[in-house]
């Protein structure tokens, strides 16, 4: 901890909320021009970006066409649409990819994360947190004082007012050491009152704001019911306004709330009798702020589950609360799109959470494999344990990739970004389980003990591939929008800025288009990494768009898969492009990183496919459920024990059709409301 | 529990081992002849499977040479090799896989293992041994009660005298119910006092059987030491004989060891001066029966884990401890090779669990599909949700296929299994894990609480991919054993019967070979699928070899995966074969599930073996394995924290030859010792 020349015991977060932050914490590097929130977006960013490519390491790149018309990019970001979305036209659109954005600009110099992993380290015992269950008092009042409660509000609001981009480093700094703690966090800030930040009114935010940002009340974000999860547009809470419009009664249980009982301000979704233009009076699901204080509100007990212990997780009711009109958060009636735009703004948020995690284990499984004699050799230096180490390297590769590109973009105020939020958080949460599902069989025996730590990370992941969206759900969103591009064969509106905007139909497309080749905007070094992307990649997903019948998910499934390949090639294209251009001494490492990674997923989307095609054949879709009757002697009742159904049901193929066209939901038909 | 007909207060123990049970339990079935240990192999259940054969319904295969030569069954079962090792020459020699062993002959009707649930149900409360993190002593006196800790001890020794078709019936029970009491029920009997069984002298089985039968005594099998874990060869452990010969002196210390610090009865491994024909003294291990009564013997506090927490696994420690040199099990310097012949006739059981397991999360699965609505319908009516279970439904085929081939092999005194033993142990550990994975994933948020008991499965599974030789090891010795395999061109000598046999040199072949083709043995219906086997698998595999360095693990990791993909296709062939030619009501479904496993699986030991290709090009191998420095600003140090080393390890393409040439060890050079 050389690099603190803080004394250990003054609170970070002064420094945090000081000016002279990166000097006092790194003690070597001037701060950057501080980012000013409300403000245009922060240029110099972006133009840093284009120096990069501008080096002179980069002869080939620099004299074509699509990279001279890089100038415009500042202007252009804003309004481009998405990288992923103009693949599935057949089209890559890099202006969100490419460059790769410079750390630099990110904390000022990148040393803040370490002094600030230790401090949390200083603050929080994660055995200790996982053990009680709970956080203590102690540890909160550290991580107060810290300022890790208001991250990213602004300064004048009480908070440490930091972009997208520090915000990134931060939770990746919390996601190393305990998840627990980055949930419990998350859901404060993240999504709990990011609400409040993103739509709240000028009173709103200097009502809520401050106490939130010191962490004197904590947020929760309540939209999940018993019979809405996944389908979270069906809730059934009710907001009823009173004769006087002075206030609305809200009734209803929310299930699963992180921080559902520890917290005093809730963000709640419920429905709401809307006026049509019509006249006609028709449900839609409102949001509002609601304070524990306002009487009526209860919580359970925390729920016992697999991870993230110390992270409160249950259930809250609503009992006639008496909600002032004011509390409304956003518009009436437009709800849903509140709830949606808060998911999608958090999830940057997670993809970089996990690679620190990631980094975490890869750092546990490399020590461990150097330390560990077996048949004679340290395991290191056999094949098995390397193929599995430069995997889980390379898969943080990725992630960290996308969690960097994608809170840059949001720093740029990119407009569209939902489809490479969604990848993101899907790539991130299986890539972190997979790596720290090898960490654990890399240190064999040792994994499996609690003391290690690693069973730990792995019980806490498993919740990344369920909340805020299922994985499964986000695929089919991904490929639904795909598809959704391919029919009106237009490129989409761009909503307006901080509303994230869900528009997918609208005048025609804005962008600089290279047609389905990087070739000309990677390094040359990676030319033969390219020719995947553009081939394989993009044709591919084009094609089987336009001869699918789009309401099979099995087919959906594969398309978001061959999506999310691709989105995983460019992003590494970009940053390896990026080092081999600066010349970074880590460049002929990435190289080899990201060349490996173009090889092995590049040819992906072509099989993907031809799976479709194979399966069909035989019918899979066709597949009887059940669980395996046994064959043995004729018998099938093996398991027809009293308590297990008679007859299990039987899951034939899925007439998806009535769903996509049906009752709709979150993040599939995202303009339904 | 209406087929129960024994008063519930009866403890089924005693109807176990009474002549009557299978009468008494189902109700319906006249029992079969019993076999009796230590006869000759049960040739009923052989010619059972020739007869399923020979059915009417299959008349393309009956008319064909292979089948026609099935009536040497019988006595060639016990003469040829593997079929996994045939493989490896190009060849397929399918007497161990065809046809699928008929049902009815393990338990003289399949009913009992229904009511043993239940049973068990009664008697053992999972969620309670999890939350003690040990068995209560009513539980254990419930299954002693049972007959559930002698299993496999003959009759006359007190025990229930099950065939490992019958006792894998039993397991595949308790894997569905407790995978935690089935790790200390199957270290007790599994390991822990199998060697015993498989090498005890008679006075060593009368002494100690009959109570370890009932439960007076539990066993515990003790090999793992701190620094000897899949190098089990290099222990420390040492057992020096006293002048007189009547006793050896063990002094050493041995980690993680099921039923530690619970057991009384120890199978021990240490090392022994042996003299050389030469006269020369080395060291070779040998195994002893060790009482905790001899003095001297102490263990440690049960081991915290990530799951199976009811079971204990601890630190056992000898001190000075005198063993008796009647209380040497098998030979002296043998006892590596007791070692690994108990571990791999453990392995069936591991199998067997597992699918039990898998069964019971799949019917967890289909009945919460069944059940929930979101987005307007069931969601058993959507694709991603189809797709899932027919997977899962899919692995759970092939597992219980795998594992009631390998215990109905061995019941049959098949000489050479030790290939399929170890596939079947990966397949079932990957395979529970995958399923058990998505079956959280279907339940949504409910999948990770842990009122479900699914998270409870999940952590409790993670340790059969490790201990028992993880599936890496497990993995290069499939592959290494090919290699041999093709360096001598020769099949495998016989082992002597009972001794398991580790033989990989020595005179040619026997056995039936059907070519590089299974056309003409599986139902005419799956002949699509056959040809994938005949004409993708071996041929490849075999070619592989015939081009590969032997040294590589990379290579050899994707010609196990190879060989294990064709066995898995070549057992549910076998399989729904059965179902077909005897027009089973199952047959349809079997023969889905099967053909669809074949496509899936059938190309891919093409792609396996380009993507050596590939990853060769790219040098993966040479991909160094440390957590990727961060690139951003050109600076590296961000997780170079105090407590983080400053540069971390370089892991370069290993020198795997040394390795192999080397210090060898267990399950990758048998015959070492
Ligand atoms: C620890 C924890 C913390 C949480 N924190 C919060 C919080 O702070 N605030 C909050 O509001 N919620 C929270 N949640 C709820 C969480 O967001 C939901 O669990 C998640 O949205 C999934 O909903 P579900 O569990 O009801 O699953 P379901 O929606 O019932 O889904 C079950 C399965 O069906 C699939 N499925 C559903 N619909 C379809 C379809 N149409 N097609 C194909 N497949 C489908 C899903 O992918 C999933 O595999 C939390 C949950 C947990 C476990
Ligand atoms: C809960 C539990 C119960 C257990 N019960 C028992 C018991 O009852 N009796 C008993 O004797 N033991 C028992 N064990 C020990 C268990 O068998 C070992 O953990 C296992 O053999 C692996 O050894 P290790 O943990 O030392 O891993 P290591 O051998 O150190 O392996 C670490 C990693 O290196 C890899 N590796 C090692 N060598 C090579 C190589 N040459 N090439 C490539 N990769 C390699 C491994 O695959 C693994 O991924 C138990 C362990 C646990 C956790």
């Amino acid at each position: 901890m050389a690099r603190i020349s803080k004394p250990a015991g003054e609170p970070m977060g002064r420094a945090l909320r000081s000016g002279l932050q990166d000097q006092l914490l790194c003690g070597r590097q001037a701060p950057a021009p501080r980012p000013q929130r409300g403000q245009p977006p922060p240029r110099p960013a972006t133009c840093s970006r284009s120096r990069a490519l501008r080096s002179p390491s980069l002869p080939r790149a620099t004299s074509r066409p699509a990279v001279r018309a890089r100038g415009h990019r500042c202007r252009l970001l804003q309004e481009v649409g998405s990288f992923v979305r103009s693949t599935f036209n057949g089209q890559l659109v890099p202006d969100q990819v490419f460059p790769f954005p410079s750390g630099r600009r990110a904390w000022a110099g990148p040393a803040l994360p370490l002094p600030l992993l230790c401090r949390v380290k200083e603050v929080n015992d994660p055995t200790k947190n996982e053990k009680l269950e709970s956080i203590e008092e102690a540890t909160l009042a550290g991580l107060k004082a810290m300022g890790a409660f208001g991250l990213q509000v602004p300064e004048e609001l009480g908070g440490v007012g930091l972009t997208n981009t520090q915000y990134a480093r931060m939770v990746e700094v919390v996601g190393v050491h305990d998840l627990g703690v980055g949930i419990s966090l998350g859901a404060h800030q993240s999504i709990g009152f990011k609400g409040i930040l993103l739509f709240g009114t000028k009173s709103q935010k200097e009502k809520y704001l401050p106490k939130l940002a010191s962490g004197e009340t904590v947020a929760a974000f309540c939209l999940t019911e018993p019979s809405s999860g996944s389908d979270a547009a069906s809730i059934q809470t009710m907001a009823e306004p009173s004769a006087c419009g002075n206030f609305y009664t809200l009734n209803g249980g929310k299930i699963w709330i992180s921080n559902g009982g520890t917290a005093e301000i809730f963000t709640v979704f419920a429905k709401t009798p809307v006026k049509e233009r019509t006249g006609e009076v028709t449900e839609k699901i409102s949001a509002f702020i609601v304070e524990r204080a306002f009487g009526g509100v209860t919580s359970g007990p925390p729920e016992k589950k697999m991870g993230i212990k110390c992270s409160n997780t249950a259930e809250v009711h609503f009992d006639n609360v008496k909600v002032p009109a004011e509390n409304l958060l956003g518009e009436l009636g437009k709800g849903f799109n509140v709830a949606m735009n808060i998911l999608n703004n958090g999830r940057f948020g997670m993809a970089s959470a996990l690679a620190g995690t990631m980094r975490g284990v890869i750092v546990k499984a490399v020590r461990h494999a150097a330390a560990r004699t077996q048949f004679g050799n340290k395991i290191s230096r056999y094949g098995a344990i390397q193929e599995k180490i430069a995997r889980m390297a390379m898969l943080h590769y990725v992630t960290e990739s996308m969690a960097y590109m994608l809170s840059a973009n949001m720093d740029m105020r990119v407009p569209d970004y939902k489809l490479e939020a969604a990848i993101s958080k899907i790539f991130a949460s299986e890539a972190a389980w997979h790596v720290t599902d090898e960490c654990i069989q890399v240190l064999g025996g040792m994994g499996y003990m609690q003391e290690t730590g690693v069973e730990k990370v792995m019980r806490d992941l498993r919740i990344f591939r369920i909340f805020e969206g299922t994985n499964d759900i986000l695929r089919l969103f991904v490929a639904l929008v795909g598809i959704e591009v391919m029919t009106c064969g237009l490129c989409p509106t761009l909503p307006s800025p901080g509303r994230g905007g869900e528009g997918m139909q609208g005048p025609g497309a804005i962008g600089i288009s290279t047609g389905s080749s990087l070739q000309g905007i990677v390094h040359p070094d990676l030319d033969g990494s390219v020719d995947l992307v553009g081939a394989l990649g993009v044709t591919r997903v084009a094609a089987s768009l336009r001869s699918l019948p789009s309401d099979k998910q099995f087919h959906l499934k594969r398309i978001a898969d061959a999506a999310i390949d691709i989105y995983a090639m460019a992003v590494v294209l970009s940053r390896a492009t990026r080092s081999l251009s600066l010349g970074q001494p880590t460049a002929e490492h990435e190289k080899l990183l990201c060349q490996t990674w173009c090889h092995e997923v590049g040819p992906r989307p072509g099989p993907s496919w031809e799976w479709v095609c194979v399966a069909k054949q035989v019918r899979l879709e066709g597949l009887r459920a059940e669980p395996i009757p046994s064959s043995r002697g004729g018998e099938s009742q093996t398991l027809r024990c009293a308590e297990h159904p008679s007859s299990a049901p039987r899951l034939r193929s899925g007439d998806a059709r009535g769903w996509l066209l049906g009752a709709g939901g979150w993040g599939i038909a995202p303009n339904r409301h």
